[in-house]
C-alpha cells in the first residue's frame, strides 16, 4: 500500500455550542495545518500515487474556501460545531469530490483513500479518513 | 473513520536486562514525549470524538503515576523490562481503564480504539495499540 | 550566556486594519505556540537561569489573558493591529513585569533578557525580545 | 499491535521522465528523511518489536547503498523514475531482505509489517508498506 | 528587537569539490528547507516588520531561480562550492537586494537585518546574517 | 555571520538538589536532544563553516561520555545540579576543547563560537554559548 502526502494550512475564527467545550465556547480562532494522505494499492504509470502539483493546488482550492474567515457566519456549518474533527471530514469529502471531478487528473481515478489531519497546536490534532 | 490526539511527557530513570539492550542495561533515563490517540467510526452528539480537555486531563493523570520515577523501582514493573514499546502499552492499557470507568465522560464510551506512541528521542518511537 | 526557553500555545480571533494585510482584514484566527526565552550571563546558586516550574506557570497566566478570545474585543488592544509581532510584544512585556514583581522568583532577578517568539504557522513566525 | 519506528536520510540527485513532473523533469536533487516502522502483533522475549540497535544499523546500511549519488546512473533504477514512492518501495523491499536474511536478529522473525515513509521537505512525503 | 521569519524550500543536485566532503563530492542532492527572517527595532505604521505575503513572495521568487537545478551548471556558481552556508549567503544577498529594490514594499526599507538558515536534514543546519 | 548546527541526542539519568526542583529532585531521566551550533565572521577555503563530519563525529564523542549513564554518579559532576544549563556547558566547553586540539581539523581554528542547545522535552529547551 502507498501513501502521498502534502501539508497546507488555514486561519480560521469560530465558537462552539456545548458546555463540553468549556472556554471555547467564546469566539476564538485556529491556525489549522492540514495534512491531505491519499492511498492506493499500486502506482499508476508514471510511478507516483497522485500528482503531487495537483494534490498541493486543490488542497490549496478546498483551504481557500474556509481561510481567513469566521466559520460561525459560514452557511455550510449552519447548526454544526466546526470542531476539528468536523474540519477535517469537510475538507477530506471536498477532496473526495476533486478526486471524483477529475481535478486531481485522471491518475488519482485509481486512488482508494483519504485521510485527512487537522493540527490545532503542537499538542492536538485530529483526523478522518475515508474511502474512494 | 476519525482520531483525536493529544501529546504531553514524562521524564523517567531506567535500565534493562539482556544483552540486546547493550549500554542501555546500565541505568541510564528518557524524556517520552506520549501521543495519545482515540478512535471512533461516528462523533458523537457534539461533533467530538472525546472531550480534549479529560484526555488532556487523564493522559496527565496518567503519566503522573510514572513521571520523575526510576521506573526499576516500581512494584508494577518488577521482572519487565520497561522498553518504550511496553511503556506504550501500560499507558495504552490505562487510558482504556479511564475510558470504561467513565472518566473521560460518557461520550467516551462510543470509542472503538486508543493508539500511544512514545517519542524517546528524535530519531525513534514506538506504538502500540488496542480496541477498547 | 545561558538561555532557557518554554512553550505553550493560545488560540484567538482577530482582524487587521489597512491593505497590507488582504484577506486577513477579515474576522479570522490562529494559533500561537508561543516561546518564552529567559538569558543571563551567569546561572544562579542552583545552577539555573530560571525556576522552570514558575516560568511554565507564568507563561500560562500571561496567555490565559488573551486566549479563547477575539482580540478585537479587548480594551488593551483597542486601536492597535494585533499583529504576531505585537502579541510577541505584548507577551514579552507582561513577562518583563512578571519578573520584576518577583512572580518569578527571587532567582529571576538576575535575568538580562527575554525573547518571544509566536509561530503562527509551520511556515511562519514572530520574535520579540527586550532587555530586563 | 506493537511499532518501532528509527529515522535516518539520505542526499541523492536525479531526474523524472513525464510532463507530470514538470521542472522536476530536470535534474535536481532531495534529502530524504526516511522513517522505517517495524509492526508485530506481540513482543518478543526481551519485550521488544526488533533490536533497535540493529534496525538503525541495517536502516543505515541500506541507504548507504543510496546515498551521495546520482539515481539516474543507478543500474538498480533503470528505466525507473525513482518517485518518492518507489524510493519508499526499494527501501522497505530492501529492509525486508534483511529482516529474512536474519540481519536484524533471530527476534525480528516475528516481524509482521514494514512502513517506510520518506520525507521529501516539510510539506510533503510519501510511504510504503508490506507484510513480511 | 523585532524579527519575522518565513518558511519555503528548494531541491537541487551539486557536488563539491575538495577532500573534506568526502563521498559529498559525488553529484548527488538535498531539499534545503529555507527559514528566511527579517529584523528591525521599531514596527512600521501597520504594526508589522515586513509584508510577510511579500516576504514570502520574494523568497519564493529568489529560490525558484535556484530550484529543480543542478547548481553545478549554474554561472553564478562557477568555481564555487555551493555549501549549504554559501547558499544561505547567496539568498540572504539575494533577499537584500529585494529589499533595496524596493520588491518587499516601502516599510521594508526599515528593516535592519537578515538571517536565511537552510536546513539540509534533520541533523544538520546551516546560517547566514548581514545587516541592511 | 556563518553558522553551522548539527543534532545528536543522549539518555541519561539524574536527580537534583534544592526545593526548586519539586518531584525532579527524585531520580528521573531525560532524553536530551543537543545541537551543537559552530559560527565565524568568514568561511574557510572550501567554502564552509567546519567539516560537518567532523563536528558530527566529536559532538558524538563527547555526548559517548554521558549518554546511557547516572549522572548522578559521574566525579566531574560531584556537588553539581546537571541541569540542563550546566549540561549544555559542559557539551559546550568540551567541544570547545575538541576545536582547540585540532579535533575538529586546522580549518576549525578560525571559528568564533559555540552554542549548544539542549531540548529536554518539545515544550523546554536550554542553552549556552561562548566564544572559542
Amino acid at each position: 500500500m502507498f501513501s502521498v502526502t502534502v501539508r497546507d494550512h488555514m486561519m480560521v475564527a469560530h465558537s462552539f455550542r456545548g458546555e463540553v467545550f468549556g472556554p471555547a465556547q467564546r469566539l476564538h480562532g485556529a491556525t489549522f495545518v492540514v495534512d491531505a494522505g491519499f492511498r492506493r494499492a499500486e502506482l499508476d504509470d508514471d510511478g507516483i500515487v497522485v500528482d503531487i502539483g495537483l494534490a498541493t493546488e486543490q488542497l490549496r482550492a478546498v483551504l481557500a474556501e474556509l481561510n481567513y474567515r469566521n466559520l460561525d457566519d459560514e452557511p455550510a456549518f449552519a447548526g454544526v460545531n466546526t470542531t476539528t474533527e468536523v474540519l477535517a471530514r469537510t475538507i477530506a469529502d471536498r477532496l473526495a469530490d476533486a478526486v471524483h471531478d477529475g481535478r486531481l487528473g485522471e491518475g488519482a481515478r485509481g486512488l482508494a483513500w483519504i485521510t485527512v489531519t487537522l493540527h490545532e497546536s503542537h499538542i492536538a490534532w485530529a483526523s478522518y479518513e475515508r474511502s474512494l
